[in-house]
Parts: structure tokens; sequence; C-alpha cells
């Protein structure tokens, strides 16, 4: 049993819960390394508290899941198989209260798993796995780092492609095929570049707006790598750049590095935010600050923690979270600088490399 | 109320069920002709049996709502409200019978559904939504069209990459970039492109396999089209080909016109599978065609009805599906064709159009 299932018992025991059932990828991922997405079909992780955990896959992936370090029991399903014989056969204990993902288990399989144990609640262990999830291990944070290294590239890449006239769908389009040549497999959202008064859209979705001298130029994007993603914002001005917009440049890089600067164990993730917030305000700019400073990064693109000024939470060594503030002037441009961070024994490590000084792209 | 939700009513009335809560995007799309993925937000059609529909959505897509068509109620919740608390003030009627997806809506949904109507009884809705889906009307077979234009397209950019020496993860990131730049927002599924031996893998995965003179070259992909899916697959040789190959592809063509002509209202399905499982086996193939002839397609790359040597229902107009029978011979090579068809009142037509004859590409 490995460490991450060993927490997950603990707390099962002191919250008196007889059988957990993890059943998105994500969850599953976490605890066995084993990385699959079974589509309609049913994968999941059984974990009781006084027994061993299995899992229950598709016939067709049990040798992946082997190889990708699950060394616990797998039961495999053929696709004329119902999986809840397989699971009737190797659980039939009576539990009185099971921990589910509510908000990922179907009530059909909801159903079937109560056909099992009729007498048993149902409760939630979503909390719990955002809980555990938050606090990366090394390989995870390898993983992070590979995933925040790519998506260095794929800046680089939008960069290198912006020409005169070009639009922001087809500078998506390049990057996206680039990283696709380097066999990423997946981006973690929707990449974005937006050209000109369009980065003043925090949201802005790219089009077919054409690069013109003295447009900003943002990108912000990121890739899935073995599971993690990465996620990372630069902004450069194209030709020539006003004082309105490198003052405003200028003033997001200083409030970002104020945040940054406040990466360390033990200090309330609050002041993170509220550090970008103050250089923001003082340079006049605080209604221009719309949201939160970052979100914590891992097998999901958002996930825990929150990187807000109401969250009194501390940080530990091996959170990641992104920093990314941000000045959005309406009609004119706008600016957000985004790093991926991990928090380290005394202080933090900046995953994502791609320099951050003004750049004006000839 | 539009045709299709008035069908569904019919149905809930002969079942006795009070209301329909619809929870995937695909098949709210259907009835409303709104594309909303929500994420983690909720999204819900209810259909009430003696009342008019009203969707639920986040503030922020009611407006989308309306320009996509719907013309019923909209209730919008905001970020920081709980949207069952704006079902409680709109549905407060004690419903027996509510038919749910079961499949789809999450055991935590179910238990706040459950919480409102505390007597009531979840059936499942799925299998009267795929029946229904599985007729289309004029304005679904317009945009699988569209979806099937791009998809020759896909094949035609695809053909235009190949060059001595290229990969096939290369050709796949061309087809996809150039498609990208056409507007499409998304493959139906992973773009297959295998070279030589690898097309004999039915689900091979496209890796770095380089084209030489003499492979055969297997293309399968599709594009979706205002939520409407595409899919085509053809096979073209590089430079040269030998006799087997072109022995199977004459016999790869022939099967999948001989199916092509049994498409037509009130034929059984099996019908299709058998006429295309003739050619082969009578060319000494039989047992190198190792799946059914097609699947249905539309909201889903793989929906109703499926198109397989045990299904005993008959084609009706309206029906869209795949043809797409292959020859796979392990370590040589295979060839698939497949083409999107619907049926008319008397016939067939058929919406991907890329030729069919047996072409070597220089």
């Amino acid at each position: 049993m490995n460490q991450k299932i060993k927490e997950l018992s603990r707390w099962m025991k002191d919250q008196g819960i007889d059988l957990a059932l993890l059943t998105s990828p994500a969850n599953i991922l976490y605890l066995t390394r084993f990385h699959c997405d079974p589509h309609e079909r049913l994968l999941a992780l059984f974990v009781p508290a006084e027994e061993e955990p299995f899992l229950i896959c598709p016939l067709l992936e049990v040798q992946r899941a082997k190889e990708a370090g699950w060394k616990g029991e797998v039961l495999g399903y053929g696709d004329a198989e119902d999986p809840w014989d397989r699971i009737r056969e190797r659980w039939n204990r009576a539990a009185g209260t099971i921990a589910v993902e509510k908000e990922h288990l179907t009530f059909g399989r909801a159903e079937r798993l109560l056909a099992l144990n009729p007498d048993a609640t149902l409760v939630s262990v979503e909390e719990k796995m955002y809980e555990l999830r938050a606090i990366k291990d090394e390989e995870e944070i390898r993983r992070l780092a590979k995933a925040a290294r790519l998506a260095d590239y794929g800046v680089e890449i939008g960069i290198d492609a912006l020409r005169e006239g070009c639009t922001e769908i087809e500078i998506v389009a390049e990057i996206e095929y680039e990283l696709k040549k380097k066999g990423v497999q997946g981006m973690s959202f929707s990449t974005t570049v937006l050209f000109g008064e369009n980065t003043a859209l925090p949201h802005g979705t790219p089009g077919s707006r054409k690069l013109s001298p003295g447009d900003l130029v943002l990108f912000d994007l990121g890739v899935i790598v073995d599971g993690y993603c990465s996620d990372i914002t630069r902004t450069v001005a194209y030709r020539q750049i006003d004082d309105q917009c490198r003052q405003i440049y200028e003033t997001v890089l200083r409030a970002q590095q104020a945040a940054l600067g406040r990466c360390s164990p033990g200090i309330p993730i609050s002041e993170v935010d509220q550090a970008a917030r103050k250089v923001i305000t003082a340079a006049g700019y605080g209604d221009r600050f719309p949201h939160r400073v970052g979100h914590g990064l891992g097998l999901e693109v958002h996930e825990f923690p929150s990187m807000s000024a109401s969250n009194d939470q501390t940080l530990r060594e091996g959170m990641t979270f992104t920093v990314e503030p941000g000045i959005y002037i309406p009609g004119k441009g706008g600016v957000r600088i985004e790093d991926d961070v991990v928090i380290t024994r005394d202080g933090c490590e900046i995953l994502t490399k791609f320099p951050k000084e003004l750049r004006v792209v000839e």
C-alpha cells in the first residue's frame, strides 16, 4: 500500500468509513500512478479500510496498469462482462459507510454499489482527496516541471511565429502543431493568444484579429505531461510599446515578483494575493486586477489551493500553484504574467523559466 | 415547445413520468439547439409532463442560450449562488417519477434532486433519448454534412502532406493545424494516420513510423461542427502498391459499395453488415474483417444505431451512420474505407465525398 493510500486509509479510520470508492481518472492516477480514460467503461479503485486496495478496469488496460507501477490487485473485465459481477465476487462485505466521489460517481453506478451494500450510507471523499493532492511528492513535481518546460517552449514558438498581419488563431495553431511534434499529447486548456485591445479580456477567445505594430500580445497556455498540467502566461509588445503599456507591464512584473517573494512555507495564502494587489493598487490600477492571484495546479489545471485574498490556509512544502497578477484596461490592452511555483522546504522554486523582462518583438 | 420535446413528453405521459431532467451537453443540445459545456457547473433542462420546459445554466450563458434559438424559459445563476435554490423557487411540485440520465447525473446532484422531491423514483431517460436521436432532422443533417465536408478536406490535407520519410504523427499535426485554420474547433476523436504494416491495426495509434515507397497509408478522422460529428476513413498507397494490397483494396471497395447499396428505409440493419461481409468472405478474407460494418453518428461519434450483423432493427429515413468495412493482414497492412451516410426517403445520401478509387500518391 503506497503512502498516499495509507494517508487516505488513516482518514477513513478516523471517520469510521469502511470503504472508499474512487472513480475519476485524476484521483485514480493520483493514488495508483495509472493514467486511464476509460470513456463510458467502469474504472474504479476500491480502498477497503481493513484490506488491501484493488483496481477494476477494462481487460485491455490491465497490463498498462501494472506497467504504470500499480503493485496491487487488478480485476480486468471483458467487453461482454458486467464489471459489477466481478466486483460482487471480490467484495462481499457489508459496508456501513462508503466514501465516494459524489460529483463524479453517476447515479446509475451508485445504484449498483448500493445494490451490493443495501444498508450503506454514501459520504463524500472529494474534499479529502483535494486536500491530499494539494501536497505533491517528488515524482509529481518532476512531471509538473517537465510540463512547465514545454509550456515555456510553447511561448517561444508563439513569439517566433509573430508576423505583421497574422491572426490570433494562426498563432494558436502554430503553437499546438509544434508542441504536438514534440510529442505533447494534450493541452491543459484551450490555448489563448490575444492581440491589441483583446489582451484586456481576462478570458478572451482567439479569433481573426490581425497583428499590428504597437499591439500587446498575450499568450496563456499549458500542456499535460503524464497527467500533470502546466499553465504559463507571458505578454510581449509587437514592434513598439507606448508609455502606458510599458508602465502597466512594469507594474505587473513588480506585483508578480512581490507575490513570489511571499511564497514560503508557513505564509498565509492570502498574503501572496495581497502582496501583488498592494503593488498594483499603489500604481493606481487596483480596480483593473479583477481576479485572484492564482490557483493550485496538478492533475487538474485548477485545483487546491485557491490563491485568493480570502484563503487563510498557510503554504506548505510541496504545494504547487500559479502566480498570475494582471492589469486590464478595456479598449486598450492588458498584461498578465504567470508562473508555476512549487513550495520548497525554505522558499519556492519557479518551474516556468521563460524570461519576464519586457520584450519588444521585432 | 419544439417537436423533439413534444416527442419526449408523449413518451413521458405513456410511462407515467412527471418530470424529465436532462444534464448531458449532448442531450441538451439535441433538445434545445444550445451547445454548452459548463464544466463543473450545473446545466440542466427540466421537462415537466404538464408544464413548459425550462433550462438552468450559468448566468454567463443565458444570452448564448437565447441566441442559439432556445425560446423557452432560462434560469441563470451567478457563481456565488446555489443553482438548486433557483430550482426550488421555480419547481415546487411533488414529482412521483423523474426520468434522469443515470449514466450522466452525478450521485451528488441526484441527492439534491431527491431533497426537493423526497418521494420520487428516478428512472432512466437514456434509452429513449438515444432512440429519438437516431432520427435526424434537416438542421441536424445540414450540420452533419458540413462536418463531413471538413473531414473530406482533412483527408486531402493529409494526402498532400505525404513525403518520403515523414512520420505518422507529423501528418496528424499537419491535418489538425490546417483544419484549425479553417475554424474547426474540435476533432470528433484522435486523428489516426498509419503507415505500412501499422495500417493492419484497426485501432493503431500514430507514432514515429516513417513513410516509405510501397506503404499503404490509412487516414481515419472527423471533426465536430456545431455539436455534430463526422468520421471518414480513406486508404491510399504511397508511390507503388503490390498485387495483394491492390486486391484487398478492390475487395474492400466492392464490399463498401455492396453495403451502401442496401442503405434504404425498411432494410434490416443486419443486411448492411452482411452485404459487406459477403463480398469480403467470398474473396477469402472473412476472418480479416473483425468489426461491425459501422455505427450511428450524430452528437456523439458512436451512437445509435449499431450497424452490426445482430441488429434486427430496420433503417428509417433520417438515420445517419458510418459504413466502413476493412481487411487487415497482420504484418503487412490493412485497408478500410468509411463514409458517413444518411437514409433518405427512398435510399441514402453519402455525406463524405472524397474519391474512393484506388490512389497511388506520387
